[in-house]
């Protein structure tokens, strides 16, 4: 078995951004030499989310509307009392999840048609770290 | 390390299904003659899921009006300026996930009592694949 | 490639409960040798979840209050015709997701700053168990 580590580091203009990681993802397990096994990318931190979908824009827009409307801005989360403004992007992170598993089949991400990985970043403008690990042979 | 692959097919009758695949689960990882390790078991499309419940067929109504309830049908997404009408579908697809990774113990789902795996299709009526895929040794 | 599992019992005081099970997981990693892999935490039961965040009070208090307000109790769920009375911790359970699978880097949990592993029980007072594996060299 071998195992094969890459980070990438990101930091948004916008407080949210989604952003299209697969030729990255790509890259790592190319790195890897890896022919058969699985890819985890996972954020780092607990205010991204990492998820497979759809790169078309106004798809995008549809998701961080949606966001918005089912775990919204509020000045009143009890998080806040820490000094936090950001229990919004606490739970967005929680509804989209932090990580996917990509299955390896002859060293290509098996993937459907239209399936991408994007980075969600629910609380930009700051440095953030994704981890990209290979597992496989 | 040994990996194995298989592919389901699904073209359901109605727009939305669940679909229990347990048995099917189970038979690729016997195929797989692996004892310990892991199978990945991951939607390869945008507008389906994959998820672990109850094999209860109210609970199933009980979910998919809850989808529709927080994922709604509705004519006016973003996305359906591409012509397409399933917007809800990506929603709920992200909701409840495309992939589940089942521990193998002794050459068995290492389950809890009533933990089954269901594909869910949101957007039916096609072809539609998922991967199966076991590592381990 | 090697394999180490071991199992976590819960038996909570309160019928919803979080708990930080970061120390725990992290004991089963050392247990297991393995310095390069993954290790899946998962919940063997379709009312209780793991998810990776923050562990402040506030913020978990703010995640209990949206799960309600998203997933709530309810006497109608179809599901209660079985006699069953906690349709909404199958839906809590959805919403949150039931495992999470963490990277293991020089023998270590591959973590940002703040990821702590929790496991949320929606149906407490009954004995439960998470199932943690982990696989690598």
């Amino acid at each position: 078995m071998k195992a094969h580590t890459e980070y990438l580091t990101f930091n948004t203009k916008k407080h949210r951004e989604y952003i299209n990681i697969t030729e990255e993802v790509n890259a790592v397990v190319e790195h890897s030499k890896i022919n058969e096994g699985m890819v985890l990318v996972s954020a780092m931190h607990i205010t991204a989310g990492v998820y497979v979908n759809d790169a078309e824009d106004g798809l995008i827009k549809d998701i961080d509307d949606w966001l918005e409307k089912l775990a919204p801005f509020n000045p009143n989360y009890r998080h806040h009392r820490t000094g936090e403004t950001n229990g919004d992007a606490h739970l967005k992170s929680l509804l989209m999840h932090h990580e996917v598993l990509v299955p390896i089949t002859n060293g290509k991400l098996d993937f459907g048609p239209w399936q991408q990985i994007y980075y969600a970043e629910f609380d930009g403008q700051r440095r953030k770290r994704v981890i990209i690990k290979v597992m496989g042979e």
